[in-house]
């Protein structure tokens, strides 16, 4: 066995703080589960249809690399219609994460800065590792808006991408029409590239998603049907920039990816179809409860979107709350694995009604007990 | 418009070999088509059958990152048997090219030097590159048989890893259970990591396939269903070695691959069930055919295993070659695609008999017709 055979970048990647969690929760029978990072619901029946339509209709081989004619037609009209671009260029991905490794891997290189903003989806930090990059972390607390000051402020020369995500895993904000239209400018100004991760863009409880492309057309956008469609273990996403860059993380698919699944890709435009407005009204009667529950009990900020809370400990302690939270049977994720900061903790409302009250329950009990700092 | 966006590791990458043939070939009305990488049957009827019964059974949520243990448990019993190493663990991979740039990007860092053969497999260079590593070609022409006494030649200080690939794509080269002993201790006795990818391991049609895993304990191998069940549109594939490389392996799946697609996961099961020998028959009395039919006329190496011949061009210039005949109506693919050199085309012969039959008498004309040198 040779220890020396793994590449430093691999010592540079701690993927491990979710694991932990669940190491924790492993003796757990039955735990109220609201850890969960996606819909509580199966696939809608038509698309499920659609995927079996396609494999009995013989879409089993290799597609080409960007994907297939008719779905890259419907997304091509969708984004023409929206922003209008002359050189906006829409592909296929292998779900989000595989659009956001496309993207990182074009664009960084070793040494290079991509700013990410604190709390954050925890890919971000170690696709920008693998990419050779380094994370520079904007601080979004106690509310989660976007401060372009502080973004300004981490601006360097080194700076190759902003990378944003609204709605936000794991504080649910949504970033107001302001914030990204500064953000927007701010990156346009640098001539830095911006990342927009849309892939909860269907899940606004309040206002409506704003995407920063309506002020930068060099936006380069991750959008995908898993969140939306449940269609999480299906492995499909697209993407949508500046054709230059499309170009580039198309070449870099041909020979990591190679297509998304071929039969899924004719599902998708079975999703693209289906109406989820149903499902989105469904989570935000759940945001509601949770938030009518919750909220005299504890310090919530974001929660407009996606369905998460990321809320403060009350004794500002977020592994040790959700300690006691496992010890009452309840299973949540602490703050530090999406953050540097570890005062709070993440739960998902993507479950059933039942199950949400359980929750509430031992959440409301654990704000008596766990005392304040 | 930002041409400096782009990271330096995409300039170093042209991965346009193949698509400028078909850029070529855009103009031909039913070409005779021996370009195909992929068998030319569809997915069996039972594996279709499994995925669409998994997807009717709910298997639609991401999976665990290393598989599903049900598919797990087999094939780790089936390497367990064969090789008998304590330390041997196996995962599923999104394709072989998912585990070919999970293994690469795990073990290959910046300025590190990784082996391969040439002619190889288009993607290893470019894995090789994204990795940062720098590819160190080591020729097998004429005959394409591993000679180690060049690989020892070519082993330095940042060796890293030596790529093999039996049967080979492009040559059809089966390599001996001499040349693999060979290379597996030349391996062992460096420290380098040793991949073997063997995704055309079932087609071998003159002598049983043997792994360097036999006489090396630690190489990594990358397997997979697409090529020997016609799966290549489903991305799956698996691959197994040191524990402490895959599990580096699996934590870099977490934030890219996620997980192979789940339904086609429980499809993989069916797959393992599946008896593909009359394919491989099937593919034996193709390659028996092309053999004979042109062998008097081109110098042929190699061709004792996956579905291709890798032929001499008459005149030794493989673009001209290919030119002639896409002027012929017959679509194939020149050898500097696949090679630092320029003296060879690829043909499939995963194709209807009819197809093999129109294009052998058009190489039979060319033979004729290209002067030689």
């Amino acid at each position: 066995m040779s220890a020396r055979w793994i590449a430093d970048r691999m010592h540079q990647i701690d993927a491990s703080g979710i694991r932990k969690v669940f190491d924790l929760a492993a003796d757990m029978t039955d735990p109220i589960n609201l850890s969960i990072g996606q819909p509580h619901f199966d696939t809608p029946e038509p698309i499920k249809q659609a995927l079996k339509q396609a494999t009995d209709d013989g879409h089993n081989a290799y597609s080409q690399t960007q994907g297939i004619k008719p779905l890259l037609t419907r997304l091509q009209s969708h984004v023409d219609e929206t922003y209008g671009h002359d050189d906006r260029q829409v592909f296929v991905t292998s779900g989000t994460s595989g659009g956001l490794m496309l993207a990182l891997c074009t664009l960084v290189g070793p040494g290079d800065e991509v700013i990410i903003f604190d709390p954050y989806f925890v890919m971000y930090k170690h696709l920008t590792r693998l990419s050779g990059g380094v994370p520079v972390l904007v601080d979004t607390y106690p509310d989660f808006r976007i401060d372009v000051d502080k973004v300004r402020a981490a601006i360097t020369d080194r700076t190759k991408v902003i990378l944003c995500n609204s709605p936000s895993n794991p504080t649910g904000h949504v970033a107001s029409a302001e914030e990204m239209q500064a953000l927007a400018e701010l990156a346009k100004e640098h001539d830095v590239a911006l990342i927009s991760d849309e892939i909860y863009k269907a899940f606004c409880y309040d206002d409506a998603f704003v995407s920063p492309t309506n002020w930068n057309d060099q936006t380069i956008v991750i959008d995908g049907f898993s969140k939306s469609h449940s269609m999480t273990g299906w492995r499909i996403g697209w993407c949508h920039g500046p054709a230059h860059v499309i170009q580039q993380m198309i070449k870099l698919q041909q020979f990591t990816f190679v297509c998304a699944p071929h039969p899924v890709q004719w599902a998708a435009m079975a999703a693209w179809d289906y109406d989820i407005s149903s499902h989105v009204d469904e989570y935000k009667q759940k945001r509601n409860f949770m938030l009518e529950s919750l909220r005299d009990d504890f310090e919530i900020h974001g929660a407009g979107g996606a369905f998460y809370l990321f809320i403060k400990s009350p004794n500002g302690n977020g592994t040790e709350f959700v300690k006691r939270a496992i010890e009452s049977n309840l299973l949540i994720i602490p703050g530090n694995v999406f953050s540097e900061q570890d005062t709070h903790f993440r739960i998902s409302y993507a479950a059933e009604d039942a199950t949400l009250k359980r929750g509430v329950e031992v959440l409301k009990e654990l704000a008596r007990t766990v005392s304040g700092r």
